[in-house]
């Protein structure tokens, strides 16, 4: 299952047309990092139109730690692309994420940040992939709801076009990926590198494994070269 | 240039939304078929943010054919909405839509009907394709700004993808990948794995390259790890 995650958004009518846009493409899990008064507004439930039981059904937490915890696969979205420069946060496109999404197993959660100030470093951190929408650099911040739109057409679009072949694939759970980055992470630690390059091989090595939706038995192969 | 017709708009925060996305995705050209005043209330600037030149650059129109005289190809939009489907047109997706209209000379229209029943049929008739989102049969009709906010992220992602437009990130080029994958392979070859694990390691690590959108930084950065 995938599921929508709001952390802390402000304005109800972005929530009620949220609701909307994910009937229209067939998710049904809203998550909200905040307050349940969001929801109970008048202009929520207008926004929503027909979708009014998926803002019924949102589930409210208290921290972003806690809306993700039950979650295997956590994808942060953000505006403004980070650019080469910034090695920390190379995100990937929605058409990309689309490519992957459907043969990774488990709970998935897209998360969506702050209408004002999108998500916080340290929550991009504790996500597995980031992806961003491609927009104009004259003025790349997209409303909060269009942003979800587009990420959930292009999901759906990808399902609608490949006919929702299930690809036989199982991803390598948390642990396994877990194990292999700690592999590699004292293969660095043994080398020579000087100490900023081992923390940004380390963190590249991450992305890479994260992105690349690796298997269980690849994982597993993997880290034999780094023993 | 294309230019985005609005055909009886009813809410001012609709067409608020439209003038922000189509900032977001490079678009300027704003007519609506209806009365200025719609863009004069507060909830219109409000939700044009930083677009409110691209409401007040705006050009209205009496009639449906006023505004579209001077365009030299039309593009209509619909929902999936049953029963009054012009069976004459057969839609084409956004996808298909981005692969063609690069290629169409001239200035062109892309027209968005009625929040509650979209475009009529003699409107549809007068253009000159049908373009139409996949929608869940659950829950097909859209907001309005969604729409306009999924076809324009379609377009604008095709210039991106095809380099029409210089976005910030370079992908990793083939040969900075062959590189990557070469040196990892030299540092295989050096390890004490029995053969037929090396050539194991060998594959995975190049799929994983591959699978990854690698940047051209960040397959630099790690070539230092396996030197």
């Amino acid at each position: 299952m995938i599921s929508i995650i709001l952390v802390n958004p402000k304005y109800p009518g972005n929530v009620g047309s949220i609701a909307r846009v994910m009937k229209n493409f067939d998710f049904y899990d809203l998550r909200i990092v905040g307050n349940k008064e969001i929801i109970e507004s008048d202009e929520a439930k207008m926004m929503s139109m027909h979708a009014k039981d998926i803002l019924e059904n949102a589930k409210f937490y208290n921290s972003f730690d806690d809306a993700i915890k039950d979650l295997d696969f956590v994808i942060a979205t953000s505006g403004a692309r980070g650019g080469d420069r910034n090695l920390k946060r190379v995100p990937i496109t929605p058409k990309e994420l689309a490519k992957k999404i459907y043969s990774t197993k488990g709970n998935i959660g897209i998360v969506f940040g702050r209408e004002d100030d999108g998500l916080r470093n340290e929550e991009i951190d504790k996500c597995d992939l980031l992806v961003s929408i491609p927009t104009s650099p004259k003025y790349p911040i997209m409303n909060l709801s269009h942003a979800v739109a587009v990420i959930l057409y292009e999901l759906y679009s990808y399902k609608v076009e490949n006919k929702f072949v299930d690809i036989n694939i199982r991803e390598a759970s948390k642990e396994d990926k877990e194990l292999l980055i700690r592999k590699f992470n004292e293969f660095i630690d043994k080398s020579k590198l000087p100490e900023h390059k081992k923390e940004l091989c380390k963190i590249i090595f991450k992305r890479l494994v994260n992105r690349a939706f690796i298997t269980g038995k690849e994982a597993w192969t993997l880290m034999s070269a780094f023993k």
